[in-house]
C-alpha cells in the first residue's frame, strides 16, 4: 500500500472483487436495469410488520445471496463493513446480528457502500485477513418516514426531491487471480458549500464529489479519459448536470465518460422520481447489479466509481444548519 | 500483521498512541475524574442555541486540543475515524467539517471510540499512512432528547438506567518511539441474547462484552491476569457485576482487575446517576482523559480496553425488538 498525495491509498495487492448480489423492490423491478438484479420483490413490506424490518430482510438476504455466489460461507469472512441511513444503523446491525462475523458499522449516508470498499480493500490489501463483506441497504418507505414526511400524508415532492432506492447491494472481497480489482481508494473530505434545501441532496453532494475526483486525478495523475466510466452514487439528474458544470470550471470535461447511478435505475418518463434514484442502496445496488456485470463482460475495464452523502438529519434542516456532503471514491480496474 | 484465531489482529509495526484529549460537561467535572481531563465545561449549552451544536462543539474542540497537545497539524493527518450517537452521526459529521481531513463515519453506539482505534490501528500498522485521528462525542441532554424523554418533562429515572457522559475524547495515532502502544485489536461480533428493556443496556452489553473477551484471550492464548487492567466501555455498576459474573461461567475470575469506565467516571453516592455513566464519551473520555496519563505514568503497562455499544433505537424498541450488543476490543501496552 502507498500513499499518493493528500487522499489516495495505491493497493499493491489488489483485492479482488469475489462476487456480488443485488436485491431491490418494486420500483426498482420497473426500471431499466431490473434484469441485472438478483432478486426483485413486489411488496415493500416483503412479508414484514414493518418498513424497518423489510428493509432489515433485505440486507439479511442479499448477505445470504453473495455469500451463496461466492461461494464462502460466513465462517470465512473476516469481518464485515457494513452501514444504512436509518438512525443508529439499525438496518444493518439487526441484518448482520445472526451472521456471527466481527462488524464494524459505519455511516457515511449514501457514501457508504463505497466507504465500507474502501475500509475492507485497506483490510485485503494489508494482508490483515482473507474475506470481508461490504454491504448496505436503504427503503424508500423507512426513508420517507424517518427523513421527510409519513408516505400516509400523500405529500407532494419537491421537483428537485429524489427516490431513495429500496434494496440492498453487497459484495465480497477476497484475493483472487481474477478482477476486477479495487486498486485504488480515495477516501473524501467533508464538504459544505452552504446548500440548505433538504429536498435537493444532488446540488449539496455535488460539490464533495468534485473534491474527491479531482483529489483522486491530482493524486493518481490520472486525467478523467483514463476511466472508460465515472460513476457517481446518487447526485440524480441535477447533481450530475451541476457535477459536470463545476468539473469543467477545474478543467476536467467529464460529460461523455460519466454517469450517476440514481440517474441509471430509474426510467426518468415512465417512472416519476422527479430528480432520480438516491439513498445508500442506490450505487451499492446499481453497482453489485448491473456495473460489476459491465465490467466482468469488459464492456467496462476501468471505473472510477464515488459514491456521495449528505450528512445532515431532520433536526439539523430545523435548526437552519446547511448540508455537509462527502464522497469516498474507489477506482477497480479489470 | 498477522490474524490470530477468528477475530483478532496482532499489529507487529505497533500503532503508538501520540497523544489524547478529553473534554467534558458540567456532571463530569463534579465526578472523581475531573482533574484528568483537558477542560471541563459548566454550561451543557457550551455557548450553543441547542444540544446538537453543544455536542458537535465538544468534539470540534477535542479535536483541536489533542492536535496542539500531539503537535501535529490537522493537514498532518492522513484520516480521521469518528461517530457519535445522534441520527446520522451529525455530531462528529458538523463538528469535523472544517477540519479539511478524509473522514470516516463509523456507527458503533457506544463501541464508537475503540471501533476508531481497530480501524485506524490497522492504517497505521499497514503502513497506509503515517497519523490517524480517533474521535467520539456524546451529550447528556441531546441523548436523553433523541432515545428517551425530553429533559423538560423530568421524568423519573429506573434504577438500571444510566447517565449518558457528555464529552469528547480524541487520541492522535501514529508511529513513536515512546508508548503506549496498541498491539491487537479484537473486533467484536453481534450478540443478541433477547434483552428488550431500552432502561438496561448494561445487561443488553455484557454478553457482547464477554464474547469479545473470550474471543481476545483465546486468540491471543493470554489469560486475563496478563494484563493490569481489563476496562470496558459503559456496562454501568449492572452490566459489570453481570460480566464478572458470567465470565466465571467461562472460567475466566476477572473480578480484581476488572472495571468499568461508567463505573470510574461518576461518584456513586453523591452524584445521582443510578447505575453509572454510559456514551460514545463515556470510555472517550476515561480512556483520553485518565487511563491513557495511567499507562504514562506507568501505573497500567498492559491494558485490555473493551467498548460496548446497543445497536438499537426508539423505533426498534417500540417494534417490540431486543437489543443487540457489540464490543470491540484493543490491547494497548507500554
Amino acid at each position: 500500500m502507498k500513499k499518493l498525495g493528500k487522499q489516495t491509498l495505491q493497493l499493491d495487492n489488489k483485492p479482488s472483487i469475489l462476487n456480488t448480489a443485488a436485491i431491490v423492490g418494486p420500483k426498482e423491478l420497473n426500471g431499466p436495469l431490473a434484469k441485472y438484479f438478483d432478486k426483485c420483490v413486489e411488496d415493500e413490506f416483503w412479508g414484514e410488520a414493518s418498513w424497518e424490518k423489510a428493509e432489515s430482510k433485505f440486507i439479511k438476504e442479499t448477505v445470504s445471496t453473495v455469500l451463496g455466489k461466492a461461494n464462502v460461507s460466513s465462517s470465512d469472512i473476516d469481518y464485515v463493513f457494513a452501514g444504512d441511513l436509518l438512525n443508529q444503523c439499525i438496518s444493518s446491525s439487526f441484518g448482520m446480528r445472526d451472521t456471527n462475523i466481527p462488524f464494524f458499522g459505519l455511516f457515511g449516508a449514501c457514501s457508504t457502500f463505497v466507504e465500507g470498499l474502501c475500509l475492507g480493500s485497506v483490510f485485503i490489501d494489508s494482508g490483515a485477513c482473507k474475506n470481508v463483506l461490504c454491504a448496505t441497504s436503504s427503503h424508500f418507505c423507512s426513508a420517507e418516514k424517518q427523513f421527510r414526511f409519513p408516505l400516509e400524508l400523500g405529500n407532494q415532492r419537491t421537483p428537485t426531491s429524489q427516490w431513495t432506492v429500496t434494496g440492498s447491494g453487497a459484495v465480497v472481497l477476497g484475493k483472487s487471480d481474477t478482477g476486477p480489482y479495487i486498486t485504488h481508494i480515495t477516501p473524501g473530505k467533508i464538504v459544505d458549500l452552504g446548500i440548505k434545501d433538504a429536498n435537493n441532496m444532488g446540488a449539496a453532494m455535488a460539490p464533495a464529489a468534485l473534491s474527491t475526483l479531482c483529489a483522486h486525478l491530482e493524486d493518481t495523475g490520472r486525467s478523467p479519459d483514463y476511466y472508460d466510466a465515472i460513476i457517481t452514487g446518487d447526485l440524480g439528474y441535477l447533481g450530475k448536470d451541476i457535477l459536470i458544470d463545476i468539473a469543467k470550471t477545474k478543467g476536467y470535461d467529464i460529460a461523455s465518460i460519466y454517469n450517476d447511478c440514481g440517474v441509471l435505475i430509474f426510467d426518468k418518463k415512465k417512472q416519476d422520481t422527479h430528480s432520480g434514484g438516491s439513498g445508500c442502496a442506490c450505487i451499492a445496488t446499481v453497482f453489485s447489479g448491473y456495473l460489476y456485470k459491465m465490467m466482468k463482460e469488459n464492456n467496462i475495464k476501468k471505473l472510477l466509481l464515488i459514491a456521495t452523502g449528505a450528512l445532515t438529519n431532520a433536526t439539523t434542516s430545523q435548526q437552519g444548519e446547511s448540508i455537509p456532503g462527502i464522497a469516498h471514491a474507489v477506482a477497480i480496474e479489470m
